[in-house]
C-alpha cells in the first residue's frame, strides 16, 4: 500500500481480495502496510489489485507451475528412449545429425558417422519451420520413412520435430523423440496433444521465453498425462549481434533448482556459427546440462538448411573427445 | 574479404558463389576487395560463406519478402470488412471488446456500450492462449455463437482469434477478421491455413520478431492467395519491466516504408497497464497506425482474463473523443 | 518459504532478518508460509536470504528512491530555464538544433531556424561522446562560446552535455541546462557534480536503464541539492533492428506515477532516422511528455555527426504546426 | 538501390559517395543496382545515403576498430601483470576476493584463503558504483591501501576499478591492474585516460554493449598508447529473469576471432547469484576464457555489497580444483 493509504483504502482492497476468494494478511510496516495475498490457485493477476486506490503496487510470490516442480516431486526425473537410452541419470546423452532429413544417403552417412562417433540419438528435420515460405520445407512422412531407416540400420533412436497436430501424429508414430520447436514453445494445441503422446518429448525454450513460460508449457504436457519431458535451451533474442542467438546457460542451474526434469543444450541453433558450436558446447556441459543436441552434416556448404551452424562429422569427433574429458568434473559420464 | 587474402582464397569465394548458381562481382578496394553476389532468390546464407579461407565476413543486402514489399505493390493495400469498414484507407479504424467472451450479457454489454461510443469492430476472444493450462481457456465455439450474436444486433463485424487449425475453421464461418496470435506468429501451418481462408486476417507481431520475420509471416499468408491481411503491433519482450511489454511505435513507419499492407497497435497488450492504454493508444494514432486493438470491459475486476489491462466504456468514450482530435493531424478522418 | 520449510527454518530466516535490524512478519497461508519484511531503508538484497534454508525465494517491496518519488512530493515540480521557459508547467517545451556544435554560422543558421519555428531552448554539442576514437569529438569550449553566441542572438537558452567533471565546470558556467547523457547516466561521480551544479539538469535515460535505474540515477542528483532535474527518455536497446534504438514511451505515463520530475523525449537519438523522427514526435506528445528534444540541422547530409537523424528546418517547422494542434488534445499549450 | 531506381539516382547516390572522398562501385544485378564503397576510413555512416533517391538500404562493411584487430596484430597479445602473471599465454588466470574492501582483516582473511586455493590475483573493491546513493560507496583511498597491505602479505598483484579520473590516478599509484566497470565502459574521458596509464586494464563488457562497441572501447585505450588491455563478460541486460544478468559466453570464441586481447569472464556479476557461480566459472573456462574474476567472501551473508552473489572460500577451492581438470581439455595450465 501507499504511505499514505488510509484504513478505508486498506479495507477496500481486502474486500478485493475476498470477493476473488483469497485471504489477506495485512503487515503494518514502519513505512507502509504491505497486504499477504494467500489461497490463491497460480499467480494473482497483480495489475487487478495495482488499480484499486492507496494501492503503490502488487508483487506476486507463487507460480503457477505445479506438476514440473520439485515442490511436486523432489527427485530427477529419468525419461528412457529406446532399449537404453536414459536422460537425467547421470550419463550425458548427445543427440546429433543434419539440420534437415535432405536424402536417404545423405542421413546415413550422418547417422554413421556421429554413431560412430559417440552419439546416442539421431536427430534430423522432416518438418521444417521456415521463417520464409520459399525456403525448404521438408521432406514430410518421407523424411521420417529416411529417419527410421537410418534407426534401423545404426541403432540410434530418433528425434525430429512435428509443426503441427496432423505431423505430430506421423512423428509419433516413426520416431522415438517429439520435438517441439521454439516458435511453438506456446503452441498449446501442439503441447497439450503431445502431452497425450505415447513417446517421450523434447520441448525447446521460446526465443523471449521467460523461466516460467518455459516451465509452464511443459506444465501443459505433463498437465495431459506424459511426464516423459525433456527441456532445452536453444538460445534466447537479445541485441547482441555476433550470435543468431545467445545462448543462456544459466538457464541450466536455473531449471534444476526448480524443476525434476532434464535439460538438454543446443549450441547450433543457440549460436548459428560453426565456429561456436565446440566451444559452447563444451560450456554446456560444464554448466551441467543433461545432453546436447549438435548439428552434423558431411557436407555443410552444400546442406539445404542452417549449414552454416552444422559442423563436420571430423569436428563432431573431435568434441565428443574433448566432451569425454569434461563430462566427469561434474559427476556425468560420457 | 580479409585485407590478407591471397588471390587463391578469392578465387575459392567465386567458385563457391557459382556454385550455387549465383554471380560474383568482385570489387577491390583500398583496404580489401570486396565480393557482391547478386542472381540469388531471397537472402543469401550468411554464414556459408563466412567459413571459407580468406573470408571476413558476409552481409546480405536483399530481402527474402516479396509480395508484401512495397517493391511488387507501391500502393497502400485497402481491406474492405463486412459491408461498412475499409481499414488503409485513410479512416482510423477503432478494435474494441472484452479480452475474452465470457457471457453473452457480458459480449452485449460492452458491445453496445463500444458501439455508442464509435468503435468500428467488435473484438473478443473465444480461444484464449493462456501461459498456463489451469487458466480460463475461452468458450470455444459457443463464444463464437456470442459475437456471432453481438454482431447481429450491433452491426459491428467481428475479429476473434484462431489458435490453432480446426479453430480457425470454426473463426472463419462466425466471425468476420481471423486474428492470429503472436504466439503462433510463426505457426507456419496456421499461416498457410489462414492464406487459404476467405477472411481478412489481423497478424500479431511476435514477441521477439524482427521486421523481417513480422514481414515473411505475413508473406505465408498473401502466398496462399490471402492478400487482405493486416499487421498488428502489440508489444515485444525487453528488459524493461515497468510495462507487460514495450510497444515499439516505430514498427508503423517502418512498416509504412517497405509494405503496403495497413497496420493495427494493440495499446492493451502492448502495456498491459490500464492506466497506459490511454497514453499509448494517442501516441499510436499520432505515429500512423491505421487503427487501434482496445479492450474494453464494463467490470475489469471481474475479467476472466486479462482485466488489468482492459479500460471501462467511460474511458473509452473519453478515449474516443481525444482521437477524434488526433486523428484528423496526421490526414485521418473519425 | 518453501511448502517443505520446517519450523526451525522459518526461524533462522527470521533470525537472519532481525540480524539485519528488520522486522519479520510471518504469514501462514494455505501452500506455505511467506515472511513479510519491514524496517529495512530502501530494498532488502533478496538473494541474501534466498540462500538460507527453507527459502523459496525473495521479493522486494519496496524502492530506495525518495527524493524523486511523489510519495515525498505529490505535485509536479517545474524547472525554471532562463528568464520565461518553465518545463513541467503544462506548456510543451521543444528543444531543437544540431546534433553538434560545427560552426558560429552552422549554428546560426539553425538557432535562427528553429527559434523562428517556435522551438523554446537551443540544444547543440561541444563535448561529443563518439563510439569511436576516431571520430569527430566536438569543439569543446569553442563551441560553448558558439552556443553562448546564438543565445544572445536568438534569446534560446541553451542545453548541452557534458561528459566529464571538468567539461561539467565549463558547460556550467556557459549553458543554460547541463545535459547528462545515456552513456553517462551512471557515472555517478558525474551525477554527483550535477547536483552541485547552480544549473538544471537533464538527465537522459541510459540504453539498458531500468525504471528504477532511471529514478535512482536522478536521485544521485536530487541529493546533492540541485532539485531542478529534468529526465529524458531517448530509447532503449533491444533486438529490434529497423531503428537505431527502440523508444519507449510507456516511460512517460510510468515516470508521472512513480515521480513529479519532468519528462522529456528524445526522438532523434530514439530512433536514429530522419523519416522516423516526426512520427515519433507527434506520439511522444500525444503520450503525454513534457518536452522534445529534436535535432536539426540546415544540411543534415553534411551534418559532422548524426546527420541522419537530424530533419531539416523545414520539416521542423511542419512537425512543430502537428504538434500545435495535438498539444492542446492533452491539455498542453504551445 | 531500389528495383526502380533510375540512372539519374544511381549517379546521384555515386556523386554523394564522391563527395566524401570515397570511391563507388556499381554492381548491376539481376533484381537491383547495388554500389560498392571503398575508401572510407571506419565505417559509413549508413542513413546518410539512405535518404538519398532510389536507395533500399545501406550496409555498412567495413569495422573502425583498428588496434584491437587480428588484421592488425594476427598473434594474441600477452598483457604481463606483476613479476609473474601473464594473460593470455595459455595459463589460465584467476582472480578472486571481495566485491568490496570493507577492513584490513576480512581482506586479509580472504586474500589468504583465495591464494591458498590457487588464485593468481586478489581483486576487491575500494571505489564502488552503486545504482542508490544510499549505498556503501566504499573506502576510497583508505581501501587501496588496505589492497596494498594485503599483496604485501600475500604476494598477489591486485586489480581494483576506478570510476572517476581522481580515483584513477589513486588507483593507478596503489594496484597492479586498472578494472573499468561496465557502467564507464563509454566513459570515453576515462577510458583516456586509462589508456595514457602504466598499467594494465581490465575493461568490463557495457550492460548493453555490441561487440564493436566494446571493441571501441578498447581501441580508444589502445590508441592512446597503452596496450596491455584484458576485455572482460561479465553478461549483458536482457528479459531473461532468473539470473541478475545474461552471460553471454559466445562473445569469448567472438572475440578471439576478431582480436588479438585476452578476454576474462565474471561469472559473479553475470549471474547474481552464488549458486551459479561454479557452474558458469566451469562454463566459461571451457569456453575458452584466459581467465575468471570471482567474487570471495568468507561471511557472504554479512558482505556490504553484492553478498549473495559472492562464494565462500570453501566453495572457491573447491571450484578451482574442478577447474584444474577443465582447462587441459583446452589448452590452457592452472
Amino acid at each position: 500500500m501507499r504511505k499514505d493509504a488510509t484504513a478505508a483504502e486498506i479495507q477496500g482492497v481486502m474486500a478485493a481480495i475476498d470477493a476473488r476468494g483469497y485471504k489477506g494478511h495485512p503487515i503494518p510496516g514502519a513505512q507502509r502496510t504491505a497486504i499477504g495475498i494467500t489461497g490463491n490457485k497460480g499467480a494473482v493477476e497483480a495489475p487487478a489489485f495495482e488499480s484499486l486506490p492507496g494501492v503503490l503496487e502488487v508483487i506476486p510470490v507463487s507460480h503457477a507451475y505445479k506438476l514440473v516442480s520439485r515442490e511436486v516431486k523432489a527427485e530427477d526425473s529419468v525419461v528412457s528412449i529406446g532399449r537404453d537410452v536414459k536422460v537425467g541419470a547421470g550419463a550425458l546423452v548427445i543427440v546429433a545429425g543434419p539440420c534437415a532429413v535432405e536424402s536417404l544417403e545423405q542421413t546415413l552417412t550422418v547417422a554413421r558417422a556421429v554413431k560412430k562417433a559417440g552419439a546416442h540419438l539421431l536427430r534430423g528435420g522432416a518438418f521444417k519451420p521456415r521463417t520464409s515460405p520459399y525456403s525448404f520445407q521438408g521432406l514430410g512422412e518421407e523424411g521420417l520413412k529416411i529417419l527410421a531407416a537410418a534407426r534401423e540400420e545404426t541403432g540410434l533412436p530418433v528425434v525430429t520435430e512435428a509443426v503441427d497436430i496432423e505431423g505430430l501424429d506421423l512423428v509419433e508414430h516413426y520416431a522415438d523423440v517429439i520435438q517441439i520447436g521454439a516458435r511453438n514453445m506456446q503452441n498449446f494445441s501442439l503441447l497439450r496433444r503431445a502431452g497425450r503422446a505415447k513417446k517421450p518429448v523434447v520441448l525447446k525454450r521460446g526465443m523471449s521465453a521467460t523461466l516460467e513460460e518455459f516451465l509452464m508449457s511443459a506444465e501443459y504436457i505433463l498437465s495431459e498425462g506424459n511426464y516423459d519431458v525433456i527441456l532445452c535451451e536453444r538460445g534466447v533474442r537479445t541485441f547482441s549481434d555476433f550470435s543468431r542467438n545467445t545462448l543462456d546457460l544459466a538457464v541450466v542451474p536455473a531449471v534444476k533448482k526448480i524443476s525434476h526434469l532434464p535439460i538438454f543444450v543446443d549450441p547450433s541453433h543457440g549460436t548459428g556459427r560453426r565456429d561456436k558450436v565446440a566451444p559452447l558446447s563444451r560450456a554446456a556441459v560444464a554448466v551441467g546440462a543433461d545432453g546436447l543436441m549438435v548439428e552434423v552434416h558431411h557436407d555443410p556448404d552444400r546442406a539445404l538448411s542452417d549449414g552454416p551452424q552444422s559442423i563436420t562429422p571430423a569436428m563432431f569427433a573431435e568434441l565428443v573427445g574433448d566432451l569425454r574429458q569434461i563430462a566427469p568434473v561434474i559427476g556425468r559420464s560420457l
